[in-house]
């Protein structure tokens, strides 16, 4: 787990404020959870995995010594949105529509960029089926980060029931479903070969196996045959294209299945609403993406970035994890971005804006001697008071000193209240970034420094 | 522990972002630290109550079942900080003063107002021995509580060296002070009888206990011979006054106890530079604050406000905390603002301005019928570009139903995409404060939503 010095924290409150700027512009409200919960509410949620990934809190008191948890440390947002909606049902808008930026726990080994406490940046909105939830989802996301300055970034986007039908029409048996998508998953990383050996050390026919492995590759070709410009290029016609071929052919491979059907036409429905506001461009329908998570139940989206392994963020729907909680389900979709991520990325591709590079203060205050101690608070408070941040030296240093600290901390420049200004009502100002010296009256002092910043 | 939703964050967000921004005018940076430290940077520190008040986190894995505990929950901002300034000493600038705003835990049985999950405020300069810094605490910590609106508190002052000066020249045995503040801090609730019994059974000679007493009974009539103005009025001379009138008597009590007269004479210097920035005739020197940490080694703050039982925050200064973690001192001066009663006061007091009074949106678009979906949501994109807060109903329900919602959501707009307003290029916008009614060009909707907000 880390410290964030200053200049970390300031990176990451930007990131922070342009995410909920854009999120509230979209209408969704702020929520916050504690960062521990009741332990039974979590274990059993993540899978196997999960549970043992789970920071667990010592019960207190006399019961310390039992060894025993009755607590835990929140381990993502969606699970405790779950556990909100239900408990609070009553109090909540029929739909709603929070965002949730606070950090988890996992007790996983850290590894570089994978840290035990991170941030998770949720959207999520409640109590409707409609697609045009996902659709402002990704619209939503996509301003986000176009926000923060990416500009090639893929909403890839499929649908459970979609990859139902396809491994349905492929013919691979239900129970081997789980299986053939974990092995699908890695045709990226193993290729065909690699894949077909394993559908096979997992149980599914080899016929099965080579109809979905060419349904895929076909794919491919497709996406080869339409050749799209890069994002950051109106790319319009092509991308449109390429959905549009896409879900044609799997109109052709899932037939009259009724679920894969079903999911196709709310694909469809997705594109269409994201027409609208102007995000179709970056959503490719994408039907090999199947994402972890077992509880979502249609669409399902993750955002990628070329040259970048991994993914910005992700998210679906998920119509039942409510009623884990309360027993009656609430219809639900989110998206998250995950924040380590985007703030690795954009540090090493340097997107941060320049009048982030934190300085701690506007001008330093110096302190002449002893005796002029209270004219210097004096100052600091008359340019506080003007809104400037500002420092004051806190001690009755030699002057050579207290530059030399103002240009070690960045801060641009310096008041000194010499003898003889004091006398005159005139303050010495130094620009330590052009190294010029004037001297300014007084009253003028905060003007000045504002001018020039 | 406790959920917050929507109107709850707003008000803390609220809180929040006044404390930053006064004190990043005072050249104070922002510091985070994990949740989680190591169990052996916490336990000791906070007294044998505090050990047991801390949240311990189980070992993972294997050693999960022997019941032990490695890692425990942030109980304090000041703990973790001192570890910082020890670590990363040649990364962090000679003075360093930095602001935090996170939570803590404490496994305190639950009161009302009182959490075992709450935020505390703290600002801290270390690297100084300077009083400046006292000062200067004193001045940012009362401007973030004007800003706020409050405007009668008292920031009580007092200095641990002076407290020792009182009790010796008072007679009382060393081994003995502990026991003597603890008595003392009672006077408000049981008396000058009670504490006299107190102090006896305490094991303090009866003629220490009568001196001391007399003394602190002195000082209350002095304040009632002043007769010090409302705080919230101007009363510069009345609290000059008593402040000196308190130091004189202080001076004669303790005579030439060394490290007293030390201490008296950073008291002194305290209000001086307070006067500079105007803060002094919010100050009031009570020799009979004690605070109960015992870390503190120099002045000790506390903020009362009238009718309130307890502080709305409180500080010091402690010189040798860092040095439990380093080896090595550094000097360091605190004030922590307590965000969970500043925040249960000014909801009671109705002191967060109407404008929070949460809306989720500006403006919410409504949805014709399945055909004109697409254009609302267009319609919403460019309500959001303009910069409104946008909420898009999700469902082409009956209209009645879309108009009922936003009544209960409190959005003051409402969009309608009416079948033949949308063949000319118009909206009917309705104002659901007023009744009102309008149809209005398409491009000029954002213009009259601004305007009328």
């Amino acid at each position: 787990m880390r410290d964030f010095l200053p200049a970390d924290v300031r990176r990451r409150e930007y990131v922070i404020g342009v995410i909920k700027e854009v999120y509230e512009r979209y209408g969704f409200e702020p929520l916050e959870t504690p960062a521990v919960e009741n332990i039974e509410t979590l274990m059993g949620k993540y899978g196997e995995e999960g549970n043992q990934l789970i920071f667990k809190i010592l019960k207190r008191g006399e019961h310390e010594k039992t060894g025993e948890a009755d607590l835990a440390l929140r381990y993502d947002l969606t699970v405790p949105l779950a556990r909100v909606v239900a408990e609070y049902k009553e109090k909540l808008p029929k739909f709603f529509k929070r965002y949730q930026i606070q950090p988890v726990w996992r007790a996983d080994r850290p590894a570089r960029g994978r840290f035990r406490e991170f941030y998770q940046c949720d959207v999520d909105a409640l109590g409707s089926r409609s697609v045009i939830v996902e659709a402002e989802l990704c619209a939503a996301a996509s301003e986000a980060l176009l926000k923060l300055g990416f500009n090639n970034f893929t909403i890839r986007l499929n649908h459970r029931q979609v990859l139902t039908g396809v491994l349905d029409a492929a013919g691979v048996a239900a129970e081997r479903h789980a299986d053939a998508l974990v092995a699908l998953d890695k045709l990226d990383k193993i290729g065909r070969e690699g894949v077909e050996k394993e559908l096979m050390e997992r149980g599914i026919k080899v016929e099965a196996g080579d109809k979905l492995l060419n349904f895929f590759a076909g794919l491919v070709e497709l996406e080869h045959a339409v050749q799209l410009a890069p994002l950051d290029e109106k790319r319009e016609p092509e991308s449109v294209a390429l959905n549009q071929a896409t879900l044609g052919r799997l109109v052709e491979f899932v037939g009259d299945h009724e679920l894969g059907a079903h999911g196709i036409d709310e694909l469809r429905s997705i594109i269409t609403f994201a027409e609208a506001s102007g995000v179709n461009t970056r959503i490719r329908i994408d039907p090999s993406l199947a994402r972890g998570l077992s509880y979502y139940t249609g669409a399902i989206m993750e955002i990628n970035v070329p040259d970048l392994a991994g993914s910005l963020g992700g998210g679906g729907r998920y119509d039942n994890l409510v009623g884990m909680f309360s027993g009656q389900n609430v219809p639900a979709c989110g998206f998250s971005l995950g924040l380590e991520r985007i703030i690795v990325v954009m540090s090493e591709r340097e997107m941060f804006p320049e009048t982030l590079a934190a300085t701690p203060a506007d001008v330093m205050v110096t302190i002449w001697n002893e005796e002029s101690i209270n004219d210097s608070i004096a100052l600091a408070t008359e340019l506080r008071d003007a809104g400037l941040r500002v420092d004051l030296y806190t001690e009755a240093d030699k002057l050579g000193k207290q530059f030399k600290y103002a240009s070690s901390r960045g801060i641009q420049f310096v008041a000194v209240l010499g003898e003889d200004e004091r006398k005159q009502g005139l303050i010495a100002l130094k620009d330590m970034t052009t190294g010029e010296q004037k001297t300014v009256a007084r009253d003028q002092l905060a003007a000045t420094i504002e001018e020039n910043l």
